[in-house]
């Protein structure tokens, strides 16, 4: 069996937090947990986060809020290394790290406080190998780390949470070689098990809860991975 | 806490078989449970199954096929009402009910023997809501059902399960004029919680298991609703 238990007493949190402390404090780990944690509650304790009044907003930056406030598509801009789709407003963007998602990851929702903005941890991967070293230490237990986002996604509504920081996890399970019951081989199994981990936790959390961590106890999954080992290779990429 | 636990103990299935009434003895159910089945379990049960010896690859599959075999690329045809992108006889297409995905769906690993692919359910929905009544008159439990299927994404590796059939469930949770802690009001935020649970449930299963159904317990998303509200409409989708 498996459990997601979310993690619940967390505090309002803001910059310099202790992070990886309070929620050692707030929940009890298991060795093999995944702790789930959302990327706003991250990038807020890592002073992620921008107020619009310092943003002078280019000329590409007018041209892209298409009659929105042209310093948040600045900030978009700031955040992306291309522009993968836009329309009226609407900004679909690949960041620095390599994620193709909405706005860059640029979010004005679950902001510390109106008129700012919160972008995407710098390193995800890092910020989860802080959290994973944290709770080692205060906790002693081995937990692995994923750092989640919600993405939208071609063809389907809606959001899924999906994976943009990992440690102590391989984030692919690949079943290549591996037979099914009939004897087929599995040539092109491979199952992004981050992702649909995060996607799991994301239930137990519920946005408006303030409750932005969850643990998925049962999984057997350990071992050593990036977040980045997610992200498709472009000359693999049918959709660039 | 949401619970996922595998079903356990079902035979090899093949056409015509009581799938409900093997899932209703394989497993107890609980009020407000989703039931998440693998489509391949259900096709198989309908007798979703085309053998290649029958096929007769037109002119169009063979181009398509790009030196793999025709005939599957023919089925694949059958089953799409478009193609959205090839490459080296790798097939992006929309299917018959609206869903992209590889192949469209139409799969030869897990297929009963060699020389068969397994089509997608013709309506998926309906596979749920048989599942769901028949457990509801076998079991007294009144649980939803997710039919669920492994597609890729644009972007990141690795396949997730997301939900194809849907029964007794609201596939996306709208927190429209809801506010987050900070007051903000999550005006785009609907959560595609059917494809987080049907991940959830695969992270359970396990493909080569033979556990083509998992239970998720714990959630409160009862309702009515169809697996095609999951499907962007054509005027919003920017990847047409």
């Amino acid at each position: 069996m498996i459990s997601i238990l979310p993690v619940e007493g967390l505090p309002e949190l803001g910059a310099g937090d202790d992070l990886g402390a309070l929620l050692a404090r707030a929940a009890s780990f298991e060795h093999g947990d995944v702790l789930v944690v959302a990327q706003k509650a991250i990038s807020k304790t890592e002073g992620r986060v921008v107020r619009l009044e310092e943003v002078e907003p280019g000329e590409r930056a007018r041209e892209l809020a298409a009659g929105r406030d042209p310093r948040h598509a600045q900030v978009i801009l700031d955040e992306s290394t291309r522009i993968v789709r836009e329309r009226d407003g609407f900004v679909i963007a690949e960041t620095r790290h390599g994620f193709v998602c909405g706005s860059a990851g640029v979010d004005a929702s679950n902001a510390p406080e109106a008129g700012t903005l919160v972008l995407l941890p710098v390193d995800p991967d890092a910020s989860a190998e802080r959290l994973r070293a944290r709770i080692r230490e205060l906790n002693g237990a081995a937990v692995a780390v994923i750092v989640s986002d919600s993405f939208g996604r071609p063809w389907r509504l809606g959001t899924t949470d999906v994976a943009i920081g990992v440690a102590g996890l391989r984030p692919l399970l690949d079943l290549e070689g591996r037979r099914d019951p009939a004897g087929y081989e599995l040539h092109s199994t491979v199952i992004a098990v981050a992702d649909e981990i995060a996607g799991a936790a994301e239930l137990a959390m519920r946005k408006l809860a303030r409750m932005p961590a969850a643990i998925v106890r049962g999984l057997d999954l350990a071992g050593e991975g990036s977040a980045r080992e997610l992200i498709m290779p472009a000359e693999r990429d049918l959709f660039r």
